[in-house]
């Protein structure tokens, strides 16, 4: 329910629980605790808000001892990148790159192009989200 | 300020800006209402939910008219799938997939590959994430 | 000459090649019979334009008898499509389309991938534009 | 009009749209200024001038800081290379090359593939161009 | 032990583990009983038996539903085909074929490449066999 | 026989060649002298023992003289590798690899990608096993 | 002897190798009757008969029960198709064209391309040839 | 005719071609001038003289200036390799060669790959050789 809106009254989620509200409290705490519940985020629309410039990037790296723990960190910090994900397959790295225009994205690729350790990259542009829901399945 | 945290208070937003409450109140509601917010949600660690299978699929369809619209729809909906985008190059499709475990992912693309606009999917098993944070970068 | 400035006046011409006016008048007269000079046209900036968003676009069509002929027709009747290469190698056919936007884009190459004869098409965004002049070389 | 035929009279442009000579006149004189209209060209037939050899060649350059605008500039100084688009996709850049014949083009290509950015070059032989035509659609 | 050698006698066993004959034998039974021991054979040397032409084959089939069920199961009994895996990845099967000669071998590929569900195999041809052991790993 | 069960009785074996059980006895042992029989094993399930985690790896190496004898004796070593073929074709080594999870994989994978000989590694992920029986078909 | 010069006397022969000329008449009459010497052939140049247009050209093609056999003789019988080999790999066929020049091929491959049964050709317009000489290495 | 049978007699060719016998001794020795008849060679059955391996390999080099020269000419001088193509495509070399046995073809290749000009090979082994004759169509 938190994930729906994390803005849901304490009380509604009792009384559909069927449990106390001071038990409700409780067990937000605890999953907060636990690092369940990463934070509370208003989501905003990042096409309203100039970024229309979308592209899949297919990574390669050079092989090297520990390679994919010094680049995967390295990707993570590049601006406009916001999903770095280290695969098994004919590639090392997939990232999710979010750009305003073009000449954005191309200052953006270029950081990660010009790393030393970075073979090739291949830019799959994004010409239309049909989904991009982050909020995990909970059977809820 | 939302995105980092949704549940700050007013207050402190409108010292932090320097304008009465009530300015930040009309602001936000002005936002939502334009849709720049798009709602306000609890972040859950997908692998402590279990979700410890992760997947890019490159997925390739068969053309015909109008043939990413349907296509991509159909796959919008299939459970596990929280991204799909169509991109411009080698592939038609880029899906994003969570799964619990090898059965459960394994489920899940049959329910991609048996769609008859399919022509074939290429899974690019995530071995580990270094980024995932939808959040869009506001410059704030 | 002609083609560095088709306008420049045929007694410069004849000034610098050594010869009459109306030798420089004839010779003229007989390239464009022979269509060798195909018209004089005026050259315009196509991103002035507004066509911003340029992309080469390798193309595989179903094979059958004759079958390069019947879809290279068609593919050059595609509106925003100024080039048409059918090559020997990996494709089929090589595409220059011109687009005002993603958009447009999209519209021109859905007219292309829905085209009975063709298999898959791969889009070569173009992020930069180094030279393009479709001027000969004639040694001048 | 310009585009289709650069001699056509002002007075038959200006009959055309209604307006005075002058005003054709002054207008023409703002879009050269502007570099709108970058020339005036006789366009000639490549092949009547002997260049039957034309190839599409995908290039792959060795990553770097700004790579890319040192490889592209230095591309677009090689003889017959008369396009260079630097391309967001598995090539770096696509070169369209016109050359007299087989020799010809080996020159040219082994220009390109001796500069020491250079990784791999993949040929695509022209076997028939379907059309060739970079005037501007200006939905005129 | 039993992998090394399935035929050591149950008092070596027992006097290593420093337990007594009587519960060697009861566990092995249980393992048995388990199906954690599948069976006792002797390894026969593939090569001197005649089987020189060996070969990984990499087969793509045709999409639809429950597919890989059915198609795995038909290349489990193409004689010579001793390991079927079906993969995620740029392939759909594996295959490890043992033949005695090309042409034995191109018999047993026949039997592949002529179902009717199978789209592409790509052969290749095993020069060298460094290791070949599938006992596994227990860590004794 | 022996490969079906190396348990069967000889007198067994015997009844069923119409042979002596001595001749039996003498013939065993010397296959086993010409290395044709090379043990007796009890097969153990991997995946009962947790060995869950399959993949083909295809591999490329850095040539150099007689690379292919070094690099596939450096590859039969790493622990989880159990098969290790060299292959004439797309790629230069295809192993077999077994693990008991993801970080296990890895593990066993950065083994083999550290190597400085090893130019690229493609996982394909084992979705499930349909045939895995190492057993020489002897026609019997 | 016969593969360096097919017009080189008995006697030169005989010379040679120490045996009398009719042993050498005798030996020769066998390889014949044994179809070990298939003919005496004069040898030409191509390029200087006009053949300056050679590629290699790699074929896919549709598979079913036999269709090797089928389109191997189908592929043989193409005018200016020198050479047919079925190969194990990502390709069913690799052919050898001679064509006097670019149209000429085009209607060679239009007989590849047009045949039922294949996929896909992918020319590799040979710009060199350095070596053609399909005399056998006999070690003499 | 000659390349029919290069041992015809004269006067046979004299009688076909309705001219007297001098001059067609007096034409074949222009054409042996001018190298256009290059020999003489008997045929021989390279499978009968045991050259039963046979492989089509695609070769990628080193770029550099004037590479192709000196890769091309090396090529050439491996024992067993009849063929050395330099085409312009995905590769820039493709290799004929025969072999006795796989180990035979392993050595030959190993000289191929230990250059270090030699960036990757990729070998297609023939399964069936449908057609392989050298002689060039003369429209006789």
């Amino acid at each position: 329910m938190l994930q729906q809106d994390s803005r849901i009254p304490l009380q509604k989620i009792a009384t559909k629980l069927k449990v106390p509200k001071s038990t409700v409290h409780y067990r937000i705490r605890r999953l907060e605790r636990e690092d369940l519940i990463q934070g509370y985020y208003a989501k905003l629309d990042a096409s309203k808000l100039g970024y229309d410039y979308l592209a899949v990037v297919l990574v390669r790296a050079k092989y090297g001892p520990q390679y994919h723990k010094k680049v995967g960190q390295k990707l993570s910090q590049v601006p406009g990148v916001w999903a770095v994900y280290y695969v098994l397959g004919d590639f090392d790295f997939i990232l999710l790159i979010r750009a305003v225009d073009r000449e954005d994205y191309m200052r953006k690729l270029e950081s990660v192009s010009s790393m030393s350790d970075i073979e090739r990259t291949s830019t799959q542009i994004v010409a239309r989200v049909f989904r991009e829901d982050p909020r995990v399945d909970t059977g809820a």
